[in-house]
């Protein structure tokens, strides 16, 4: 079993073609929902009074939600802007509401799960969480550039916990103040995580380990509507394929990445969480299927 | 055999660790010597009557000179500046000097060449110098930022004129008017050429043929000194490669594209020429199976 624990959130997106206005979303939203094409997927997260009964249904559907707690309140809600490129995403507003005073708590039936996923939430409670499974075999954690510009040494602290740590690009090099993802990388492993992966929007995905790189290409879409939530869905799909495995070895990391690769690629072709919610586990098989070949000399 | 036609060049670049004064660069050098490990290559191209002995003669060693024309004058002139990160290069100064009215020439045997790179020159020029070749069996060109937006249709009248179109991302959207690299590449193909070549810089390049594309990631490296002529050296080494072959199948050129990856990592290693001039064969086909170990699932 996996644990997904994060953020749901009720999202105002604005993209170029297309404005979405408080729709299904959070970094635990995509990333349990992509790993439960895999495996058994629980959910630790808080929404608000508020929150639609046709998202907890879509919720309910896919994913254990043992550790979703309702609290009074407003859900917390994230709006921004995509510029004409897709490229880059302006915040215009963000309302922590019931997130801002959430304890998270471990459900007793989510304690024996093996593989962890912790979102990019505070890293002092993800390190408090990751404490409380009983015997956890693969734990991986993502940050986002505010955890890393006000509690830096917290985010260290977490990555020393954790076997493996999936970032963006740019917020590796804000972390570790490198240029070169390599160095980046070789940084952040050297604060005690075992791999690091590098995630490079449009450009893919690089995978560290000891002393091997291993680059993955991004699946190449000619039509891309909406960014958001690739890259949860990247690390919960990446999660999910090696929970299902029950295998850490190397070689089924890499083949991880592609996995994550592949089904964040679904998650940009729509707009929202529709790429995640029309996908089956055969759609998912027949694009590796494509993508292997696609990148075969 | 093999003709380059570009610019010969003293350029000065600044980089955060190194200020070089004058060196030998330019197009058709940084292609035609990549192309030299792999096939004999006629370079045609002009310098002035400053254009020092020592170069000359760096030149020589590895190229057919028959087509460089020394002329009354000074040699051709960049100055650039690196930004800290590297990715991004400001122009200081420019002065094309003696190939502001060349117009060159194919020496006559040069004429047989059945592969003809032509680099980022004037567009009306090399339209011109195609024709002047027998039985060209692979022609490749380049542009850049100046020529598209001085002289577009011509640009894409080159375009119609050659087998393949090598040119990097920036560029490729500027000459397009598209953002999405597929859509740039099928634009460029509906104009008559059967391949596009995109490339990434850091992030690799795309091959595009028909409803193909090949995606293939840069060879990590840590440690960049100087990205000058990079996009050069892998033009060069790609169709050096396919030249070397005489195979122009699609196989071949997934191949060329490689090897153009990694003899343009061998570049950005060390300042100007350097890399290239430190290299043999044997040095890029041992990158070439770490390479291909690299990116092996």
């Amino acid at each position: 079993m996996l644990t997904v624990f994060g953020s749901t959130a009720l999202d105002t997106i604005r993209t170029p073609s297309k404005v979405l206005k408080d729709v299904l979303g959070g970094a635990a939203t995509f990333a349990g929902i992509a790993a439960s094409f895999f495996v058994d997927t629980g959910l630790i997260a808080v929404v608000g009074s508020d929150f639609p009964k046709k998202y907890h249904n879509i919720l309910s559907k896919r994913l254990d939600l043992q550790g979703l707690v309702v609290k009074n309140g407003k859900t917390f809600r994230y709006d921004g802007r995509y510029d004409n490129t897709l490229s880059t995403r302006k915040t215009l507003k963000t309302e922590l509401n019931v997130l801002a005073d959430f304890t998270p708590v471990v459900p007793e039936s989510y304690r024996k799960s093996k593989y962890v996923y912790l979102a990019n939430n505070d890293p002092d409670q993800n390190v408090a969480m990751i404490r409380e499974f009983d015997r956890v075999k693969f734990s991986m954690c993502d940050t986002i550039e505010y955890w890393i510009s006000t509690k830096r040494s917290s985010v260290i602290k977490m990555i020393r916990g954790v076997n493996a740590v999936v970032i963006n690009d740019e917020e590796a090099k804000l972390l570790t103040k490198e240029y070169n993802l390599i160095r980046c990388a070789r940084k952040i492993m050297g604060w005690g995580t075992d791999y690091v992966i590098i995630k490079k929007g449009e450009h893919g995905s690089l995978l560290f380990f000891e002393d091997v790189i291993f680059p993955s290409p991004a699946f190449s879409l000619e039509t891309i509507l909406d960014p958001t939530g690739a890259g949860d869905s990247f690390a919960g799909a990446m999660i999910g394929y090696l929970a299902s495995l029950n295998n850490t070895a190397l070689s089924a990391i890499k083949k991880a990445v592609v996995y994550g690769n592949v089904v964040g690629s679904f998650a940009v072709e729509k707009y929202g969480l529709d790429g995640l919610l029309a996908l089956t586990k055969s759609k998912i098989e027949k694009r590796i299927k494509h993508y292997e070949k696609m990148i075969q000399l």
